[in-house]
């Protein structure tokens, strides 16, 4: 093989030698539509000359990167934490330099920059437990909690614990359809076998338990299901369950024997009314020691979603309800390898679980930013559903919770063909085109997965409104016309 | 199984049933030892009466824990980034303030908080390439860089890149002994087949070629050698190898078609006279063509060593050295997957790789600082062993670089026996005698890997001087109780 005129006959490590299963894995929130994304951005500050100044980036859930604004308290007490000769200082207030003593007493040596337990900080995780307590009112044990290095890390963990067996006895997960990529990815990775169960488009992407049980027994036929996975608020497609659908899929998990794993990073984007978030640990203790004592649960939260999107400081945690005990030493023993997550994640998430009190100086500020972010949230998951739902060929589910709508689009045959053509999927080919033409980059439903011949695509609410305003209707222009290019 | 009265009689996930190769992980550095020294913190705290007042844990590289101060430009340049009010504070240098303001720009939105490229932030990247250049004298490139949440991250990536086959074709990767058990972690996890070379002990711990050619034509049989991985400076081992040994070794891995791993994250701290740091890359460029365009090279370095020592804030980097174009494509949606490393350790490598220039006015704290960590650390790598050598039956290898002293110790017969009775490995025995005793957790050599009937122990060298003193007195007393007690 030459390469600028270099030979490598006998490299150890090519696409034919390496490991297959990581050949399997796709991610499509970081696929090849961000990459010519990033391409266009330096071709535009090359000078290239296209149809808009700047790509609109609304394919991830980065919300500091769309323009929201860090909470003040937050970063005070981080700061502070990082460099202690702030403590002297008067400019910051006493809550925040309390909360900054109190992490540092915590830390190896008073210092942020010392590892922590492998499972956390011992701190953290009884903050963690405390805020538990107070959302659903059931007791929490701290040492149920696991910090991570945000939610990706600790659902990849809990898959890896999962996954044994070969041909027949090769573990299988339900994961929905629509997903997040991550759970096909980590599957992939891990050689697991992927089943998926089909989220209801007719009734707002809600979870069916004539359709668990549809693929629950399609899949027994060739692997050994032993997890189900829901996220709630729902990625890529909004949805809030409500507490039946809850309820049906601990009964179908307990019935089932499987493992149930709730990714519950979006709890505080509710927006529509009527939507509230149950968390799975609530119903299944309100559902009784038959299935409280049964039913293994993990479930999953994050500093990167809600009111702070602090994507980029990488915190998070599970609890876990019923694991077996000797099944905890090995997850222990497990996470040590790695050391410990991010200390500074752990720092953000305490003061995520344990946010400023009403008597505390910094808690009308708090309150304010908190509730601007989530009140503006609000108002752009309904502007958008509005305005996808007036476009002929498109149509929206009502953007209950976290922070993406979901619609679908009709598209013409002679699209689908010219999609074909280029030996891309047609949503792919929507989307790219849509790239090109108005530098506005989304995710093809397909990367999501979806049902078979339907199509659609995912989109951030996150920009501020006017731009958020600017590109939905840029996305409205786009489709008459792409619709009408192909009809 | 009953656990506090509750059946599970029907439990997913449990020892029979999950991962087995998570089961076979071994990760010492964090095992058996360090959760007693938890556990009988605790009973300390309670009023329990020991021979002692306080664990010394010298059991990890943890140095902010053992009381090294943090570098103030480091923590300065974070604490604005994390809350860039402090911009306008005028107790801020402005090198400071100028390096903040740089890398916020290279954020998305200006906000710490948002993800980064999952590669790493392409402004980080270049300055790690040209800290490379200068360290080096050879061309780096920033595309070839990936940054990561600590080495052990990249470290794994790499390792799971290059396992495929089953039997015979399963990909095999030789690993030290003593080797930093990392590595047998992960292989493990992976379900490849380690591959033991032994460093010559009576040479310093040097790698030796017709060794390494041993154990290579011994694998071989059983299955696919594809890897050499190397530490250097050597952990747990405290050696530098010279360039002698380095060019051996690269000189194997491109007559073999082996992929090499080099573990450079002590580069910074060698401490005995006679010694220096050349990096793999350095020697394969300057062993000419045959070998930089053929040999595979990934080296990984850190910020939780060196002068700085930041374990909390998990940094650090790869670079890859004609890894195969294709296979870069997979390894950068791999690590897409998983969104992208921590953002605050994302800058403070920056800093790393980027400190103050002489010009700056942070440069003198910066200087002073930096060599006094460096000089203490050098004190106390001659001091440790010094001590060790003075005990009979223990002798220590010269400290050279990184932060351990690795002494072997003879063990009396009827220690080992006593140790055999309790199901333990001699030197685990020894080991846990001395932490019930003593107060001080050490990590047993078999934890490491070592010569079948010798032993040994891993010790920081991290406690400030005055306390170091007292422990290597402490051990010393303990030892020669020990020998005498099973003598």
């Amino acid at each position: 093989m030459a390469e600028n005129g270099v030979l490598h006959p006998e490299r150890v490590l090519t696409l034919d030698t390496m490991n297959p299963n990581v050949k399997r894995v796709e991610y499509a929130v970081r696929g090849p539509i961000v990459q010519r994304a990033v391409q266009i951005e330096k071709e535009l500050k090359e000078g290239v000359k296209k149809p808009f100044t700047e790509v609109l980036r609304a394919n991830i859930g980065d919300c500091h990167a769309m323009g929201q604004r860090p909470i003040t308290f937050l970063r005070q007490v981080l700061a502070l934490c990082t460099y202690p000769e702030l403590l002297e200082d008067n400019k910051f207030p006493e809550d925040a330099k309390s909360r900054a003593r109190r992490f540092l007493a915590a830390c190896g040596g008073g210092s942020i920059g010392s590892y922590s337990m492998s499972q956390g900080i011992e701190l953290v995780r009884q903050d963690v437990a405390r805020y538990i307590e107070r959302r659903d009112g059931i007791p929490s044990n701290p040492d149920n909690i696991y910090l991570s290095s945000g939610a990706s890390d600790a659902i990849t963990t809990m898959l890896k614990l999962l996954i044994s067996g070969e041909g027949a006895t090769r573990t299988g997960v339900m994961i929905s359809k629509p997903q997040y990529p991550l759970y096909s990815a980590a599957l992939a990775d891990l050689g697991a076998v992927q089943i998926n169960y089909y989220l209801d488009e007719s009734k707002n992407w809600s979870m069916d338990a004539s359709e668990l049980r549809r693929s629950l027994a399609e899949a027994k036929k060739h692997c050994t299901p032993r997890a189900i996975c829901v996220i709630n608020p729902g990625n890529p497609t909004g949805q809030v369950q409500s507490r039946q659908c809850i309820e049906d899929v601990i009964r179908f998990a307990a019935e089932e024997n499987l493992f149930l794993m709730a990714d519950e990073v979006y709890q505080d984007n509710i927006y529509a009314e009527g939507c509230e978030f149950n968390s799975f640990k609530k119903v299944l203790f309100e559902m009784g020691p038959k299935y409280s004592n049964k039913v293994e649960l993990a479930s999953f939260h994050s500093t990167s979603k809600c009111y702070m999107g602090e994507c980029g400081f990488r915190g998070g945690y599970m609890e876990l309800i019923n694991l077996d005990p000797d099944v905890k030493v090995q997850l222990t023993k497990l996470v040590s390898v790695r050391l410990c997550p991010p200390v500074t994640g752990q720092a953000l998430l305490d003061l995520v679980v344990n946010p400023p009190q009403p008597d505390e100086p910094s808690y009308p500020t708090y309150k304010k930013e908190r509730a601007a972010v989530l009140a503006a949230l609000a108002d752009k998951a309904k502007m958008t559903e509005e305005i996808f739902n007036k476009v002929p060929g498109m149509s929206c589910n009502t953007v209950q919770g976290a922070m993406y709508a979901f619609p679908r689009i009709e598209l013409p045959q002679k699209a689908i063909e010219a999609a074909k053509e280029k030996g891309q999927a047609p949503d792919m080919f929507y989307c790219m085109t849509l790239l090109e033409e108005k530098g506005i980059c989304l995710v093809p439903g397909s990367g999501f997965g979806q049902r078979e011949g339907t199509f659609h695509f995912r989109m951030t609410i996150l920009p501020p409104t006017e731009t958020l305003k600017v590109v939905l209707e840029k996305v409205e222009e786009f489709h008459r016309k792409f619709t009408e290019q192909y009809s």
